[in-house]
């Protein structure tokens, strides 16, 4: 796949396709992990690939929760870091929270080789200027943010193989974990360990959607920077109670909606 | 992947999943056709992973196309080939027509590996059992399938690069081409050719999916055994006259009926 202009009326879905196939050459991917992106693609075209009211709103409840944590984590895998690593680690050095490599596939190269690429990131990050709107010493908040995953001293419980596996800096003490793109066993079993969990999953009807805390239904790339701005200048509204599924479903309206047209 | 249990209830999902992965790592595969993969899942989820009664219809109607065909051709690229070779070679065998690779990115790598696989399952196909209903010789009916595109000699009009490409025994020269999985450009330069087109797409507003002749929007695994039984025993009950765009809607509204649940 060659380059992708940035006056191409649908850059981002295809920077987001260039941005999986490289990370699949570098292999930091599961076999599985483009067809799982295909889905999404899917998913996103029916929201007319943009990020709409209802996931805003998700973004903003996110931010909220993120904030008030006691432990925050972001919790990623293969696709979460070939598609928004930089902005990810933005948001965890504002937070001040690690970032936790945790994938459904465990092995060591696609361990080591997703560790590595964070810590590149990383690098450039805290090179490169702080977000608008933010105050203080970047590049030192951008050094602090620990990349855990590696090592697992804990196991998540109800759970099954090596992705159970998890760090008590991490995962495993957090109370609120922001974790995209999860799958349902695992968001199953977090959410009985009492965490606040928030995904974000272009599928509404998909069972970590309908379980998770807060379900942002949206693609990553585009509301990563969303949640970033969230993050460092506040969200200056008060959030009415959460309604999680009252969200999900103004998200399958728009789809609905879509295809209706 | 491991072996998935014929009992699974997502058994057919699952089977494609494993297949195209299989098939990319044996180098059948482009880059994005995994992601492409993922969307068609994406959609077929939505209808419930079930033929539904317009895709029903419209694989009649294509059955009774490709037997009034002067000359038919099957056109194929790597995810078919992938997913449903055996049985597209079977439908081959019953109509007598050839079989052409077509691919989006041309490589001889691809194009070679392809026409391997092609060679080989059309010998598994000669050496097995006929389909029910047939009556005639079937080993010399499949070891006649010709399989064409390695040695182009026509180019498609209005269409630029190698996919471009055809074989005057085969898609240049037919009135029907049955095509799964094709893209909007081609799709649009062999219709402006005069061409009856038979696309499965599993998403109906596609703009393959809109240009077609017949859309069969159902995944391709179930469906081709369908076409099959079709094209040997013959399309009992009178088709009126084909309305693609009413068939399309049909789909639609599984979808939306779905979505709405």
């Amino acid at each position: 796949m060659g380059d992708v202009p940035l006056s191409h009326p649908r850059y981002n879905s295809l920077m987001g396709r260039k941005l999986l196939t490289e990370a699949a050459a570098d292999g930091l991917l599961a076999d599985s992990a483009l067809i799982a992106h295909g889905r999404g693609e899917a998913y996103d075209y029916l929201l007319g690939e943009t990020t709409c009211e209802s996931a805003q709103a998700a973004i903003k409840q996110s931010a909220l929760l993120m904030k008030q944590a006691k432990k925050c984590v972001i919790s990623v895998n293969g696709n979460a870091v070939a598609l928004a690593a930089a902005d990810l680690i933005r948001c965890a050095a504002v937070l001040q929270c690690p970032i936790e490599i945790n994938i459904y596939y465990r092995t060591l190269e696609r361990m080591t080789a997703l560790y590595s690429r964070l810590e590149r990131v990383r690098n450039e990050v805290s090179e490169g200027g702080a977000p608008a709107g933010w105050e203080g010493d970047w590049q030192s908040a951008v050094r602090k943010v620990a990349i855990l995953g590696i090592h697992p001293d804990s196991q998540i419980p109800n759970l099954e193989g090596p992705r159970a596996n998890c760090c008590s800096d991490g995962i495993f003490n957090a109370d609120v974990i922001f974790v995209p793109l999860e799958d349902g066993d695992r968001c199953e079993a977090l959410m009985e360990m009492g965490k606040q969990l928030i995904v974000v999953d272009l599928n509404p009807l998909s069972r970590t959607a309908r379980r998770a805390t807060v379900t942002i239904v949206d693609e990553l790339m585009r509301m990563a920077p969303i949640l970033l701005s969230y993050l460092v200048n506040g969200v200056s509204i008060a959030q009415p109670e959460w309604d999680n599924k009252a969200n999900l479903e103004d998200s399958l309206v728009v789809m609905l909606n879509y295809l209706r047209k």
